[in-house]
């Protein structure tokens, strides 16, 4: 089987190869009544397409997105919304020994493994071109995020080994630089960075922080479909991301209960918590303070540099890859990030709306 | 709603609070004709128990279970198996003021939040206890695993700073501390930290590690099933995993390409990695190597120091947890992470089936 | 695998061998805050329990049921709800012959081409004692239905050639008969039928019909998870069941749009139907009127003649079924029935709460 | 939400409204290495195309099918299959009333009710076109089990009053008159009784019948993923069927066990059955005889006669439809009822794979 499907109750199904005709996603059991245009997507998708930087890919796209179905007069009717972006860059080209050997990081060997063959063009399903179905759905649960009052901001935290502490934070920031990083000093640094890089044929990796503020406590389904477990899935489903972590993550490791724990306390007849370690998950559920995660993205594979592989006739050989490749992945994987947390976010909202008879009750009187 | 199936084609349901008269499991899919008999499971539940150590809870529970559906004649038929552990240490207590405030750490506000009141007797369904029914199912998936080659080792990798680095790994050792490190003498020093801990009322956390050997290449389903977002949901899934991480983790955002890429190469005509710092998933699938996970562990929430917070009248107040309670929740869950691991990689080994056209013809004839 | 969950936000799992130690049923998914006791359940269990007159097998069962989880101080907790039930009759029996051979009507030849050999004690899990399981969640479901207004009545419409028509019901006699018809008149006659099957040591089929009262407008998905198809879908995966109807059922396939088309009108102010051949549902979702729905359950396999059939071992045979089996199974399928749609009911009300983006802003408001 | 999506493994998404501007489906979970073109598909969609006789609206439709993902070179990859339809005869048109009344039989009422307003051209998402997405998967899933020797035979059994009987079936002149029924001079009779309800301003329902032949034995799943089970929810999700039907279906109710058991006996070392009153399935498996499905659907509720109904004001009024309509559903249901048969079977024939552990372990050495 393949699993082009995630969401219970808001489900994305997408689809599309990277020189395929097209790419997109159909998302079902969005809710009637909520305005929607192409000109909102359109402003995810503008996000993640090429051509933003230097640090991007040459391929001209220009990730047109068409709503074939589902909104009616300007409002979703609550049946399934289908979306389409065409490839445009799709020519035929010479693919080299990209069609015979499999390339180191990238998912070549595993495609032919499990499948017998594959399809070789850019990377077909494992493109990077794979997320717009999934950028395109988190449009539209942002839009349905926008009316319960709930926000993410999502930003590239480290570039390589350039990072930017949680004192130096300046969210409005982010969309100033190219790297979306909440701070444009150590952005002009990261891009310093970057350019050594790109000058030593080399590429680099990078952490993306997410932040959810507004989110109602109590939301997330105790055991296995904790509010963190969906996300940490939702996330690790990305290409390329190694490593997820909430509030204090890995660094949870080291602490003790008496620093770990955060204190509730009353102020002015409101619940407050002195610290957030939890990063705003407690047993699996929203406390209702910021949702913090963060994601590690490994450095892009593909590389100029001449590399040791493997054919798939079994022989050693050496491979070159040609064409400009993003240096990093960091920059553009922003977006998507921010689009798999909305779309978990939105299924686990609507999860937990059965979750106790007398709001039940209330809703069907 | 509430999550309590984990599992696509082999699928568990999990239920049972801590203090009620029973916890339990259902593993729907088991294929027939697997010797199963409740030693097979005893052995995995033994490694979870309260009381292997000073480092755990007093609380006296033998935990054992009894088979009660879907084996006939020492041989499993292919029907849904029911296994159940009765609760012994479920006595009428005086829970103190544990009924009324929200310990910090602890999922009691969410809980309350969620749900609009909470069964507060030793967690409910947030108990540790709750994991029983997690590694009674474990024990049967590594029964499957066993059959088809693949074992999963799984160790403390650190508790609190004391940490095992992988040239120290003697896999051997594991079994023979009671903290379940790779490497006594750094076990010995973990016991000396706990004790100092324990006396200081405090708690500590910790580092998890699972390794999988012989598992066949191409199991993982693109794009939203990936194997590693399963095995990442699964295991931020368990209570006080705050994070997740394959091979290189969060340090391959430092990394650069040409360092993070594993080459491929042929040996004596077997394809061979010279690193493996992919943790043996590419695109989401297992590339036939060592999958190498690891999962952070906060400390035990639940200390003996006097906390600040707020009880359920929305009152400042402190809290006092009675009881003994373990100092760090690592060793016992080592066997919950690599039960988890287990019940993953069969339910993707299940579903990979249907993959190949060829196969399915073959299978059929 | 096997298929021993059904439901998406309300589900049940079922398990349990008829000759094994015990049955039960996991729900989850139940809202937290429903009154529950083991009373309620009982209730359900005792109209489908054995020996409630001499129609039904000499199997001594109490079927009593235990509540494991999920139930705190007589409230639904929110957590799944485990319940079982402990075979008493499962006595060390001579199966004569039934291990070894395949008796018509039955799942034995299917159960042993699936899994390659079976439990042949009584059934195993295609024994009429698996409905324990789905009677117990049905009794839980219809509690929910009960708060929200919802009433299921069913009935046996027909018992072999006996039918009442709908001109003759008189529901308040439905449990006033051993056959719950509703009609003592009929039942009284189809008593007499059976009897008279009994000495011919034949069974009969008959004709199981329910009716939904106070179901809100609008439940049930398109396009797939059509409420008639759900519904269809539980009431198929009861055996014996081999046909499913909603109101005209197979005679619309006889008749014209003009007579078969329900016409609207307004009558006080309040919107009615003229007829109701569409059985409550329109495009697959309820449409304010009584949804009514009907089975056909054929007659019982396990009769006392001497029957031609094979052996495991492939080889032409003689079958004499010892022991005295229900001549007829609709009696006791009838709660069976009932439990099916109630837990489809609430289900597809869940599942209908996230249809309308300004009732989901109302709810989080 | 809306459920748009069926099947577990081999699962379709459908999308798209009558006059949106395309319809289509994405088939997720298809193994990769079946040849597939256009064409095939084509052949499919043709049996429901419009305009294939004077019993089928006027609309003009080619119902083009385009290839979006998971083909490469010829052959599935094992990744999604996107299929597109555009939407010809889309033009802005006059509504007349339709926009404003609930049309009685159909699901305007129960889709306002459902979702606040509704997509009123051509009935959106509740229109016969919505079937196009389910006929492009059933063609795939006809390669699919093409490939293991399976397959279905389907037709129209009754129209109206016009029935062909078993004794009367001649399979090879399905094809050869424009009802698809198995008998040419029955088909003569049903059209004469088509052009009499025509003139009246009427229309006709019918039966459906499907014959599944070379099914495997064992298929379906126990308890509740039985494969009646799944077939019939599978047919009861087309819009218009109101009764589903296996072997002897209704009639069973009516038969004593003597004569509905169908016996076992051994021929020429051949396992055969006496009879198939099962019609093909034991204990919801196929027992690997014929599979033998019927389904009822109802009269076109769409009929020129004016009707008395209400309008979204709740007020009293009469409906004029205008345009011309399928006096019948039935012949361009026929290969709709096919392809969610097939859909189901390729479901089920792949959630079986995983039942035996020695299979298992043979497909994984």
């Amino acid at each position: 089987m393949s699993g082009s499907s995630f969401g219970k109750l808001f489900q994305i199904t997408t689809w599309g190869e990277s020189h395929g005709p097209a790419i997109g996603v159909v998302i079902d059991g969005c809710p009637a009544g909520i305005a929607l245009s192409e000109t909102d997507i359109q402003m995810f998708l503008d996000r993640r397409k090429p051509g933003q930087s230097k640090f991007t890919t040459q391929r001209r796209e220009s990730d047109s997105v068409e709503i074939l179905s589902g909104v009616f007069e300007g409002y979703t009717t609550g049946t399934a919304i289908s979306l389409i972006v065409r490839n445009q860059d799709q020519r035929s080209r010479d693919y080299g020994n990209i069609a015979s050997v499999y390339r180191p990081g990238h998912a070549d060997y595993t495609y032919t493994q499990k499948y017998g063959f594959r399809d070789y063009r850019g990377g077909g399903r494992s493109s990077g071109r794979e997320t717009i179905g999934r950028v395109a759905a988190g449009a539209v649960a942002a839009k349905i995020l926008e009316q319960l009052g709930i926000h993410i901001t999502t930003y590239a935290k480290s570039i390589g080994p350039v990072t930017v502490e949680e004192q130096d934070y300046h969210f409005e920031q982010i969309h100033e630089n190219k790297l979306y990083m909440p701070n444009n000093e150590q952005a002009q640094k990261a891009e310093e960075y970057l350019s050594q890089m790109m000058a030593q044929k080399d590429s680099a990796g990078g952490i993306i922080e997410c932040v959810v503020s507004g989110m109602p406590a109590g939301i997330g389904e105790p055991v296995f479909e904790k509010l963190d477990a969906n996300l940490g899935k939702a996330i690790l489903s990305i290409g390329a991301v190694k490593a997820v972590e909430f509030g204090a993550g890995m660094q949870a490791a080291q602490k003790n209960g008496s620093t770990n724990n955060d204190a509730f306390f009353i102020k002015d007849g409101v619940l407050e918590k002195a610290t957030n370690h939890a990063g705003g998950i407690l047993g699996g559920m929203s406390d209702g303070f910021d949702i913090v995660m963060r994601a590690a993205v490994k450095p892009t594979p593909s590389i100029a540099q001449t590399q040791h592989t493997v054919n798939i006739d079994g022989e050693n050989t050496e491979l070159v890859i040609h064409g400009r490749h993003d240096p990093i992945i960091v920059p553009r994987a922003v977006v998507v990030v921010e689009s798999m947390a909305a779309v978990t976010l939105v299924d686990m909202l609507f999860q937990n709306m059965s979750s106790r008879m007398d709001r039940i009750v209330d809703f069907y009187s």
